[in-house]
């Protein structure tokens, strides 16, 4: 039995894809932004002290960090949505998994930080040159990799796309990156035909 | 054969102690931070695009993301280090792993980074607030787990006490946290007290 505490405009995203493409049954428990900070609710620490989500709950065990979360489901229930460790795909599989939440993560987090604290008029002499050179270099190596790939490993749809495919939602609807970045754009576009990621968009949106 | 691209003062420590433990032959090929800007140098970039490190070169295969690194290292040389599937520790393995490189590393290099900014004046209104909060709810977590434990899964070393000492690392040395973690601080001593650690910081010490 699975429960996903899904919270809106969240990594949690990555899970609530996942389950939709796996087809295993699964209850939702949705939590909302708060409309004014934009923080998690509360109520989100009486599941785990962390008070984030995606949280699982997976035969009664608790369970955190979307990387975690979509390696364990796709081991349990969707071993055809990753390379087995004997593959050549398998060391980039791994590489892509990571990147999605560490190189990729990093740098989306501080534009989005850095232009919050500029949009309340805070002149920043560091931190906004750092983000964008560290932006430019991460995701201007994504656009170059993904040139003639409709997905990141192995010529198909696999853990590390659910893992990527959250933040380049954000980069394309959030930060509205545009023309500098076609393959990332396309490579949205690509996900985005995906029944599945339909349904969770729409899910959340119903919630 | 293993080639290590080393930058000093990264997140590559995690791969030389890593390296050490093992006892697995390598090569460890040294970079070092420009002293003013305290940035990889340029070198890097020859070695893969991101121009970052760690970097392995396994069997000719240039691998990136210190994740990936250790997941694989661990799964082709020691096993030991990490609960095999089937194990009920698996599950706290994968989300530790991947909490020290997305729960921990964004709200420790909020910290870095915020301090950075304000060195140079500025008045934050927001961000270091939010780093704040954030740090004291994560880090306030581990506090809390590490409570009675030597070690983050199973009561023994594995995969992912390599990714968050790092962290924990710059914690105490860098941000210098201090009284109100006292169990974060014992848990870094027991990793300090591993022959490897000892030889990795010499290592990165005299290159």
């Amino acid at each position: 039995m699975i429960v996903l505490h899904h919270l809106n405009q969240s990594r949690s995203l990555r899970i609530l894809w996942l389950l939709e493409e796996i087809g295993q049954p699964y209850t939702l428990k949705p939590y909302y932004r708060d409309a004014t900070t934009n923080l998690a609710p509360p109520e989100l620490k009486n599941i785990h002290p962390l008070g984030k989500s995606p949280v699982i709950e997976l035969d009664g065990k608790v369970i955190a960090e979307s990387g975690a979360i979509v390696e364990l489901l796709i081991q349990r229930y969707a071993p055809h949505l990753a390379p087995q460790p004997h593959e050549d795909a398998y060391i980039d599989y791994l590489q892509w998994v990571h990147f999605a939440e560490s190189s990729a993560m990093v740098p989306y987090l501080l534009k989005v930080f850095t232009a919050i604290e500029m949009q309340k008029g805070t002149m920043l002499t560091f931190l906004d040159h750092y983000a964008q050179v560290e932006f430019d270099k991460v995701f201007g190596y994504l656009e170059q990799y993904l040139q003639g790939k409709r997905f990141l490993v192995d010529n198909r749809l696999t853990g590390a796309d659910f893992m990527l495919g959250f933040v380049i939602y954000g980069l394309v609807y959030k930060l509205k990156i545009a023309d500098q970045y076609p393959n990332i754009i396309q490579y949205l576009h690509n996900l985005e035909a995906f029944p599945s990621w339909q349904r969770a968009l729409k899910i959340e949106k119903d919630m």
